[in-house]
């Protein structure tokens, strides 16, 4: 496995310190604890604050800045941040409002995330994501926080700089997380620095349907097909879940895991677009990218999120971040 | 090889209708010829056009918009765009002050512009893009266009926006492209949908260095090594090359070849920047990701661009293209 790095023990470090430096004019790196916070502190509203294991690059930290997160805590590779990373963040941000945490679905980071709520002497609210369908809703450990998460912090961190309130941002929060679903396929795992190698191995013709973004296993494995069919799939699944009715408008999202191009994603985006145009969705708004990776992972996810007039505004008003900007 | 692809003849429209799709607001997209165009034409100014093989997105179409070209034209997979596509863009989009192209230097693609700037019954003057410090200055084909073409395209775009003529922006862009320097490294090779496997395969303890774009062999092929030893061949590289003085202002630029992580990035620009500081220049801009990828091959360049209060001014204003938006 061949990586830029010096060592498994420094990478998070040495690359936070190029992230600082990359976007200075936006941010600040803490290192011990570890956390992002934006470099001009927001007053007077509800402190917005996420983290989760890294390797998901831009996510989390790329989304800390003015209309979006006021703090990110980034945990070692697919590696949940701990408590006290969350407690000096919140500490170092909040301002008289509460903090809202917004947090993926995975064991660690809810319990590690609690425990700081529970430290913490300001009132706190907490946004759950779990937009991956890959796994049935009464699944018990629920179902896993992926790429819908940048659009749940895009609109609350919008709403949280109009001066929302911490009980109407929960409720905002949980309404867009409940309206997003995603779904992911792999065609190859991951290399996780730490192995020094693939968490999974797929066979050249086989491709996991339905993959988490850290190369969990998804539905199941099934043969790799054309575009055409992959998407239809995925959409099918997505489509199945929300039941968008006619006329509906809304956000798609396709979502890079990494190694795959932007041609493809571009592509995999005109064949989901064709379908739910097809059904009389009014895709609205587009989001094509990197944006919640699982490392160097070839595969790409799509997200489907159910938009109206507030969360459309929302969606569209200014944003100044490292990865994610418009209106300033 | 698995992609999201259903037919190596119908990937590029198909990609480039998704697309059109995704940005409506911003472009439109001819398929016959193929180019990409703002959706709002801009008037009374040079219209600036660039173009090349597709598989390096964002790079070019990403960067049409306001503030940067007017239209690009794609071509095949790492195959030059024809004239007529050439021909066909400047017509849409020329309106009266002339054409200035950006090319990368590449025979095909130098060709091919040459014989649509014949064809073109208006004025026009062509800026071409050697950044790629791997080959000699002297080498016979020159040195090839590779990641500093960005920079090149945004600097220009932004001078054709405040009215400069035709004669300015083509001695901007030759000063621009003068002062900016790049190196690549391969980790692995990349995966060209035609050929149906990689272009080229490197051991488990060997990495290109010097590669190009589309995989051309580079300076050597060497031992891998630590991100430190690495990153200091390249900018040792390019510092020798440019040759920046104390105090000089500088953009330093790492590129992601496709399937490297930004969590590397970063490191690499760490790396990069402590390099330089130590050395007494000041890298005031910063840009870090994915911007002129090689399909999906594993690796990096590094650019650096010597800066001047003009030309900081030029890459600070306002931008809005699908890869690159700030102050729109």
């Amino acid at each position: 496995m061949k990586k830029f790095i010096n060592h498994v023990d420094t990478l998070l470090d040495e690359s936070l310190r190029g992230f600082a430096k990359a976007h200075a004019d936006l941010v600040e790196v803490s290192f011990d604890p570890r956390f992002v916070r934006r470099k001009r502190a927001a007053t007077d509203k509800v402190a917005v604050i996420s983290g989760g294991g890294s390797g998901h690059e831009p996510l989390h930290i790329g989304f800390v800045g003015q209309g979006m997160l006021d703090a990110a805590c980034p945990g070692q590779i697919f590696t949940s941040p701990t408590p006290d990373q969350m407690l000096a963040a919140a500490q170092a941000v909040e301002n008289g409002k509460g903090v809202l945490f917004i947090v993926k679905n995975y064991a660690g980071d809810v319990m590690n995330f609690e425990i700081a709520a529970e430290m913490l002497d300001c009132p706190s609210e907490t946004v759950l994501v779990q937009d991956d369908i890959a796994l049935p809703r009464e699944h018990d450990i629920g179902r896993r926080g992926v790429a819908g998460t940048v659009i749940v912090e895009k609109i609350v961190g919008a709403a949280a700089e109009e001066g929302k309130s911490l009980a109407e941002l929960k409720a905002l929060g949980d309404r867009v997380a409940e309206n997003t679903a995603s779904i992911g396929v792999a065609l190859t795992g991951c290399n996780v620095p730490a192995l020094g190698g693939p968490t999974f191995e797929l066979p050249p013709d086989k491709i996991e349907f339905g993959v988490g973004i850290h190369g969990e296993h998804g539905r199941e494995i099934v043969e790799f097909a054309s575009a055409t069919e992959i998407v239809k799939t995925m959409v099918e699944a997505i489509d199945e879940e929300l039941r968008p009715r006619r006329g509906q408008k809304a956000l798609l999202h396709v979502n890079g895991l990494g190694a795959t191009t932007l041609m493809e994603l571009y592509l995999v985006y005109e064949l989901a677009h064709e379908f739910w145009s097809q059904e009389g969705v009014d895709i609205c708004r587009s989001l094509v990218g990197n944006y919640t990776t699982a490392l160097d992972m070839a595969g790409c996810s799509i997200t489907l999120a159910l938009l109206d007039d507030e969360l459309i505004r929302l969606w569209d008003a200014p944003v100044h971040t490292p990865a994610l900007r418009w209106g300033i």
